[in-house]
């Protein structure tokens, strides 16, 4: 019966992916499933804690949430332990007063929302703090009792009143640039940087902005932001995803602009679908940092469709040489209500020194410069993608992308790749990649269910080789790349994951790094590689085409094909196709009945009819890469739960290096009876973490019937196609 | 292995429909399948006819070709015959100038594209003529033989110049008005009737349009289109849908204008999600004709995204009182190109009479009013849809809509239903309707392929009890409904098919109004009606949400639910969870052992180990509303080609009537006997056609193993739930 499930749960593997065409142009995981179990970590919190990622470096993440702030380390292997915990509660007055305004008593306690280590040693830290926004300075490394009485200082401006209200911010040059609302009610959004802010209540400068992701970059700092769009009023109401920028060394202008900043520009940025009537996605929602793309500085984005819409969401990557350039544009404006905006003809505006250029001293400008930038924050010209697509598209509303990062990483083939991790709306996980080339191609390795559905995967990090996903109240570690899910060469080849490669020594498939491989992802190496009757069946994904390339099992030639059909018919790599499905089901459940048939005929003929029925056998096995997963994971997370939940309880010692920059340490003793007193994590004497270990011996132990599993289907492919 | 391979087909059902969400907010058909075998019949010309529907009647339609004309009869039990052809084909002449104008052979031919009968016994016919479009007029009945030699009138702004060039015609009081263009390159779109025209080039008035249906109402030729929006070129480039109208009465203006429309005015169609940033649908691409609703006339259009954005596709209705009222508002005018399309205020314009309204001599008119109409076409308002939103909304390029046809009928309640069908560009038929209410309720009946995918479903139309999709080359008429595929109480009351009603007496789904049923289409119904053991989960949608209504089976008390989830556990009304698939096809496969097992063992005992392995059982019966049917259709669709095809041979004899408006005939002898040749129509002896009892008795033959699948299902599911 064990050949039956992995079938079972393969069809169910193929048909989830049969309906990839109608989740987006393009989109075809090679992988649909749960969490690889046992892979997989959680940290969890309150639910009602509102958790921010505020920085993250090689082994572990600082998060804000309500009234605390952790430091939680992220193992080589995933494992997530709270090794600080900071406590930051608002006073009885504050909480008194956020009440009268009218709050609830989840809106009046102090969310931690930025985390900037100003000087080595000391951390300037603020939060909501019940509708009235405060900053403090730490020491580092910080203290874990509550500071009740340490001094606060007002962070209006910087800081959002609200968890809900949207915040960015980046600290570069001994200043912390914030875009927030400076506001009790959310109505008076700024980019702001001590002393400088845009125009108050100036739709043309900011509009309703949500502001997403804040960088240092060059001699600016970026904000990304979707808002109101200004310039679309006559054509209806929209939102537009923006890139605005100010210079770090903006002063204020002179005499009354001294608060003002005289650099503040914005460019819209153009995630679309090309043709003759672009589709644009216009509703940014998160971006990565600036990063490398083929030695050029990129940074990537999320964007959507705005809600009440039909979902979609699209990936696209802007390079910041084009960002830049947009700026140097020609600006863009309305000559008075009645009209069109249009570009600024150059010879209107003044142009030396070029409005919004970064000057030494920006009070010593000239006032109409000044007056010109307050006038004219928008440019004409749109940031373009690059490649003038999207990287990935997806439709629906379980496929609504809401976070992204990014892990650069060599491929078996030696070449670059930048992999891809997007989080959805729905607890999701998408990988992919896209190769340029005469044509854009678009690779989506796997669809995962990390957080449980309909809970979003509101940020994303990478932390060593791990991916955190980070929902409301949770983190979730996953690692990059899990080769040993792909049991044989066609599935390793196969499913194009540029972390892994067959070693043919081995006979198993490893991560790039770990062995010599030197074998190309190249579709071509499948068959290089691989051993004959190892072929599959591989999907390439193009813009609006899935080309599908396979041997002939007849012929042993490759075969080429391009579809634009309704159900691909090979969804997972390694596997069969539907047609072959169907006749496999029919023949595992007559190869039962005949087995059952001869079993019968030899139990007769031993027992003469005096044996009981056969019993249902255990659905305890089930493939590892299928939908039924998902059930695994719930049922997993929630022994996770347990252990999270403990974790509340529990208080580390008062160390002398006890949180934030003490860097991955061992867990104390202490804790580590703790943890082993609720038996989940096996502990050695001389405090080895045996985990890993016993993973293995895991894993090997299901190898075998894995093996039998395979030689069943070998037989039954082998005999009926 | 019938249970075996009916859970199969339900299975592959389910999943199906399991990823509904994905495919349109609310969009979760009841049923999912192929057409219900033998319950379909096909009329299929060249590949290369390009065929249009000129004209429907209660029992037969007429289609323009290539150099044809056909007159297609719909039987009662929706068997198609050709009882004429009408050859008109160009001349040698035309054909070589076509030629020297470069174009192909394909497009030198004659095309028929307009069928209008101008007087009872006249009828007005034109077509493409190789670029030269010609009218005709024949006598009715038509005269099959080629008339060469007939005297053709020039058709310029009539008739198209190419199949593919856009064109709508309604014949009314005496007149042809036609939307199409009027020159060989397409360029010159003009609204005509002879001697009225739109301004040539006049972009404010038609730019680029793409006509879609055209009709006359009231005092007025309304047609129905799609063009680039000139209100929106500051924003980017769009397609608007619009209704344009002309009084039917127009002569012209004074002096210059006397060849010009004093009464063209135009407004945009409003299709789109309600929000705060509403999701516009805006490219129309089929309507119905004016019908009634609620006693109201209507107009049912199908509108979607434009080419190259994620695809989308919407089906709203818009009231005539609606459309009327539109043009009675303001117009909306540029004052100069650098400014706004805004509101034109109505001192501005001339009041008496109002520009645009239908006056008794239009040559009288001031000239400055005709030159206000000729100025401001376009209307401020937007025609708003009834309800504020759309009836279906449908996602994926699958469900990309391109028809639809509405069918008004009485529900088994004794309400009024307005069933609508809307063909896809895949080949399918989705069955829905909408009840108005405190929201409005959708429900998806069916989805169907009912051509072959990647066959687009260019028109639809409803002849007597049947549904006519007509693609490029061919006709496939499809049952309204078919109440006898849905076997049990459950299905046949809670798939909410209002042409069907369980009769308790014969314990059989019926088609209302053949017996008396009375039964509510109420959820609450189902439990009223049905017998206890035959609960069914039933989904009601609703915009954005999916509740299931269920009778939990353990307390017999009904279960409201409401999710928002990933995979809605019931697709077919009278089917079983996903889970109870699972462990129902675990079952059967240990079942399958077990029985195999019990039989090896009696036959053990009997024959001590000299029997044969059991083969495979045959793969036959598949059940009737499965992905499955839709290879038997191509099969079966196969063996219609073979006849259709042997038609092209076949010249009926020069009967008196032998065409259009004669009403279906019966074949005549000669058919009769050609047909039997083939072997493929059994003709009695006394002219009968027994096809129809034939069909019927493979039903009945099929019926029996049905009731053994769902007494096995029955089982499996009583046993292990």
């Amino acid at each position: 019966m064990l050949g039956f499930e992995r079938l079972f749960g393969v069809l169910l593997t193929c048909l989830g992916a049969s309906f990839a065409w109608d989740r987006g142009p393009g989109y075809a995981p090679h992988v649909i499933g749960g969490l690889p179990r046992g892979q997989h970590q959680e940290f969890r919190t309150n639910s009602t804690d509102h958790l921010r990622l505020l920085s993250s470096t090689e082994n572990f993440v600082v998060l804000g949430g309500r009234n605390a702030l952790y430091n939680v380390t992220v193992g080589l292997d995933g494992h997530l332990d709270l090794t600080g915990k900071l406590i930051w509660g608002s006073t009885d007055a504050h909480r008194e007063l956020c009440t009268l305004k009218g709050k609830q008593e989840g809106d009046c306690q102090n969310y931690i929302r930025i985390f900037a280590e100003v000087n080595p040693g000391r951390a300037l830290i603020c939060g909501t703090n019940s509708y009235k926004p405060m900053c403090r300075h730490y020491s580092i490394p910080l203290s874990e009792k509550d500071d009740t009485d340490k001094e606060n200082e007002e962070a209006q401006g910087r800081c959002p009143y609200s968890p809900t209200h949207s915040s960015a911010y980046t600290y570069t040059d001994g200043h912390l640039f914030t875009g927030t609302v400076a506001d009790f009610s959310g109505a008076d959004p700024l980019i702001y940087r001590e002393n400088q802010r845009t125009e108050q209540y100036d739709l043309k400068q900011l509009n309703q902005p949500a502001f997403v992701s804040a960088t240092s970059y060059d001699e600016y700092a970026f904000f990304f932001f979707r808002e109101i769009a200004m310039e679309y009023m006559n054509c209806g109401k929209a939102v537009y995803s923006r890139v605005g920028r100010v210079c770090k060394n903006d002063r204020g202008g002179p005499a009354i602009f001294y608060d003002r900043w005289t650099s503040f520009l914005k460019a819209r940025l153009n995630c679309s679908l090309p043709g003759e009537y672009p589709f644009y996605f216009d509703y940014l929602s998160a971006t990565t940092d600036v990063v490398k793309l083929s030695g050029e500085d990129v940074v990537y984005g999320v964007f959507g469709t705005p809600p009440t819409s039909i979902e979609g969401s699209a990936v696209c990557v802007f390079r910041m040489k084009d960002i830049l350039e947009a700026f140097e544009g020609p600006f863009k404006a309305q000559k008075d209500t009645r009209s069109n905006w249009l570009p600024v003809s150059t010879s209107l505006g003044p142009t030396e020194p070029r409005p919004g250029s970064c000057v030494e001293d920006s009070r010593t400008l000239p006032s109409q410069t000044v007056n010109f930038v307050k006038n004219h924050p928008l440019m004409e010209k749109a940031v373009p993608a690059l490649y003038g697509e999207p990287l990935l598209v997806t439709t629906g509303a379980q496929l609504r992308l809401t976070s992204v990062a990014v892990v650069p990483t060599t491929g078996p083939d030696g070449r670059a790749y930048s992999v891809l991790f997007a989080g959805t709306a729905d607890g999701r996980l998408v990988k992919f990649y896209a190769v340029a080339g005469n044509t854009l191609q678009k690779v989506v390795v796997s669809e995962m269910q990390v957080l449980p559905p309909g809970q979003a995967v509101k940020q994303l990090t990478t932390v060593g080789k791990q991916i955190l996903a980070i929902s409301e109240n949770s983190v979730v570690s996953i690692p990059q790349s899990d080769c040993s899910n792909y049991t044989n060469c066609a599935s390793c080849v196969g499913t194009r994951d540029p972390f892994c490669g067959w070693h043919e020594e081995s006979h198993s498939c490893r991560e790039v790094g770990t062995v010599p491989l030197g074998h190309l992802l190249d579709t071509a190496a499948l068959y290089d590689v691989c051993p004959e009757n190892n072929w599959v069946e591989e999907r390439v994904v193009t813009h609006g085409t899935i080309s599908s390339v396979g041997r002939d099992p007849q012929s042993g030639f490759l075969v080429h094909e391009s579809h634009n059909h309704t159900c691909p018919e090979i969804a997972v790599a390694g596997a069969y196709s539907a047609q072959t499905m169907a006749i496999a089901l029919v023949v595992v459940a007559a190869v039962a009945l005949a087995v059952g048939g001869l079993v019968g005929i030899v139990v007769g003929h031993k027992c003469r009819l005096e044996c009981p029925m056969m019993g249902v056998p255990p659905m305890e096995h089930r493939n590892q890469l299928t939908w039924s997963k998902s059930r695994h994971m719930a049922h997993h997370s929630k022994d996770i739960n347990l252990l999270m939940n403990t974790n509340q309880f529990y208080s580390p010692p008062a160390s002398p290096h006890p949180v934030i920059f003490s860097n991955a340490q061992e867990p104390t003793p202490q804790a580590r009876r703790k943890m082993d007193n609720l038996g989940l994590v096996d502990f050695d004497v001389d405090g080895k973490d045996r985990r890993h270990e016993s993973k293995n011996s895991t894993e090997s132990l299901e190898k075998d019937p894995q093996h039998f599993k395979t030689d069943t289907l070998q037989k039954v492919k082998k005999t009926y196609i």
